[in-house]
């Protein structure tokens, strides 16, 4: 088998065999295939797609091609959850204890964020004494305890994944829907639970900008699942404007507290049940109706939030963030008032995100150093009328010279109008075998 | 600016500018710009194409990438030639001095065969003696006082072009007509002549397998030659079966001297005339009907080969190669006699030229060597009827132990079946601002 045939033939828009996949993503570990040759084929797939048996052996390889998770010594059924990413997103911290209150298992490897996305891991790191990293044994055991361990990837955890993805970063590959959906279903194979749900981001903050994208990336990463014989779900949701009202590491962590305890932003609440049950729902026999009702009860009886502060004090963190009042204060603060008066009609989430990032509660590279207590509290969205005057935001840092370019980038992030402008449904579908269109449901 | 931008728009179908253009292939050439990222542009372009002013701004930088020959100095109008390659194409040797004998001045650099095609150097270094390797001085002196010289491509012609087609040759992105046509006329143009006479063959020992893709190929050379001030026309010529009788590198110098004589195969003349009258055309402003006759009688008075022996002696060939009336003939031999009888009814003429490159004629490996005196020569061609028993074509080679598999090889390329099939017209368009295609003209 030759690395040239292979690429001559998805050039020309013929599908690869699994064996000639198995080839390609083997010999470009092991490093027999070099970069060029990848980066041909992935502007290759780039333009001809991959169907779905191409796309479910490219991903079952990449997932093989390191270290895999075994969960089978976890009594009852594992669910998994991922997000693509958006400003302000800290369901997993809210959505997953939920579900775990209700029974189902979690063993979750998170992400870091990098640009515009926030990270789980980065989020949890700011927990004093919180250890994203346990060992194998460490990391069971907390799950057979707590219900739910969340930990930070393993570093030889789809290595395929991350070679092609840094090759992909660099040569203009990065946003083709089989690739990304390899990607994150590569690792998702790899972490080992019985059931995954997907919430797929679409909108200013998220990486698919129409909820048609959006739908086909899910499609694509549930039929990659079922192949996989796992249970697939997903639910396609609105990331135009930031979820909930913080955003930055402790001040998320802070938020998802508040939501646990029941008194969360009412966008970020109604999502994190609505994920809940549909993870309770995957994992179970019963119908969604029930799920919900499972989920909102475990959120108001406090399960949820003895849930994750169990997980917490297992992995050593400290136990108080989750009982403070008052919202973590970074030394630096700075308030964004209107300078106007009207409607809010648009916010561009990605540059609230860059804002956030700019004030340091992201990383724009790898090696950047994140700033826990930096971020962004919004007092107004879109939607919200607004008098001169107001506060819009509130900028918290570490380090007071960033406030400025913060500030202009939120300012140019904003939209104010004349016109109020309805927000968008929350959650646009569900994706189950199709895709099914919710018309205003919340 | 950043590769990365530039793939980026070309993957979304957009068009470079200049600019974007020599900062890609200097940084290439320069090696600033890595492998993986010329190879994920590259395919980028072989799947969204190029418009004729990209093309022309990416011959002019890969052109201008290392040397460039002046020929300023020469007297007169400089026309090159050009053929995309085939089976038995040694109408170099014959057209460039005809043309030479009208008073076109041709300082042509010549390339080496690879695969199924000869190349003109490996052809003139079969005559004993003959240099194929002069410096600036002799090579323009030769021109002056021949009228022509023919020698070997420089080392730093095009550099750029040299490190890009190794790269397409291992990244499935060699078939593309903008980047063969660029490649092509990048040598041209550094090689400095004022007018340049494209053939390009199509059939089943071209690489232009069909007559709309050569037009295809001919038009967008043509497109780059005029952006570049230079005269360009192409016939498009049929390589559907080997031309004239002899393939292989003593054997085809012997056929075109033959030729020049006047005893050449009737196929390899009238191309041969037809050439040299467009080449003719193109440095003057004589009709057509004026060039080809005057092409004809440089070929009937002996003139055009009187040119090709100062040529030969000026560049310390052995002159008797001109004057021999005995073909050369290896040490071995075998004739290839019909199993049935019938009429030929299709020549590979790929396979016929991978026959003689097994016989020693050609490469496979640009590091293998060749044979001079091995080849075929052909008794039969397509059209012909056959008795069993006849003749189909002597092989020659100074390796027995070839024989056998060039044998097996020539056999399945010939098919010969009931009926009579008629040749194909030999020149099948001429393509100046547009094509113009012939019916029936030979």
């Amino acid at each position: 088998m030759r690395m040239y045939d292979l690429i001559e033939k998805k050039r020309d828009g013929r599908a690869l065999l699994a064996e000639e996949i198995s080839y390609m993503v083997e010999g470009y570990v092991q490093g027999s295939i070099p970069d060029y040759q990848m980066a041909a084929m992935l502007m290759a797939i780039y333009w001809r797609g991959m169907t779905d048996e191409e796309l479910a052996a490219l991903t079952d390889r990449m997932a093989h091609s390191g270290d895999t998770v075994d969960l089978s010594e976890i009594p009852g059924v594992k669910v998994d959850k991922h997000s693509t990413g958006g400003v302000g997103d800290k369901t997993t911290l809210i959505a997953c204890p939920i579900a775990a209150a209700c029974g189902v298992k979690i063993a979750k490897m998170s992400g870091r964020g990098l640009g515009h996305t926030g990270g789980t891991v980065d989020k949890l790191e700011s927990i004093p004494g919180y250890r994203t990293s346990l060992d194998r044994r460490e990391f069971l055991e907390t799950v057979k305890k707590c219900g739910i361990s969340v930990i930070g990837q393993s570093g030889n955890l789809a290595p395929a994944d991350k070679k092609m993805y840094a090759l992909r970063d660099v040569t203009a590959t990065v946003e083709s829907i089989p690739l990304i959906a390899a990607s994150i279903m590569s690792k998702k194979l790899a972490a080992g639970s019985d059931c995954i749900l997907l919430d797929v981001k679409t909108g200013s903050g998220a990486f698919m900008k129409t909820p048609k994208e959006a739908a086909q990336l899910a499609e694509k990463m549930i039929a990659i699942g079922r192949h996989a014989g796992k249970r697939v779900a997903a639910l396609i949701t609105d990331m135009d404007i930031p979820l909930g009202n913080c955003i930055g590491n402790a001040l998320e962590v802070w938020e998802a507290v508040k939501t646990l305890r029941g008194k969360g932003p009412q966008d970020l609440t109604s999502l994190c049940l609505e994920l809940a049950a549909q993870m309770i729902r995957l994992a179970g026999e019963d119908s969604l109706e029930i799920c919900r009702k499972k989920a909102g009860e475990a959120l108001k009886s406090g399960e949820a939030l003895k849930t994750l502060q169990s997980m917490i004090t297992a992995q050593g963190g400290d136990r108080r963030v989750t009982e403070m009042e008052q919202m973590p204060k970074a030394p630096f603060m700075r308030e964004v008032k209107a300078l106007e008066s009207g409607y809010i009609t648009h916010m561009d989430t990605h540059q609230c995100g860059m804002a956030a990032c700019v004030l340091g509660a992201g990383r724009e590279k790898k090696e950047d150093r994140i700033d826990p207590l930096a971020g962004i509290v919004l007092r107004k969205k879109t939607g919200d009328q607004v008098e001169k005057g107001d506060i819009l935001a509130v900028l918290y840092t570490s380090r007071e010279e960033t406030l400025a370019a913060a500030e202009n980038r939120f300012r140019a992030a904003v939209v104010i109008g004349g016109e109020r402008k309805e927000r968008k449904p929350l959650i646009l579908a569900r994706v189950d075998r199709e895709t099914t269109w919710y018309q205003g449901e919340k």
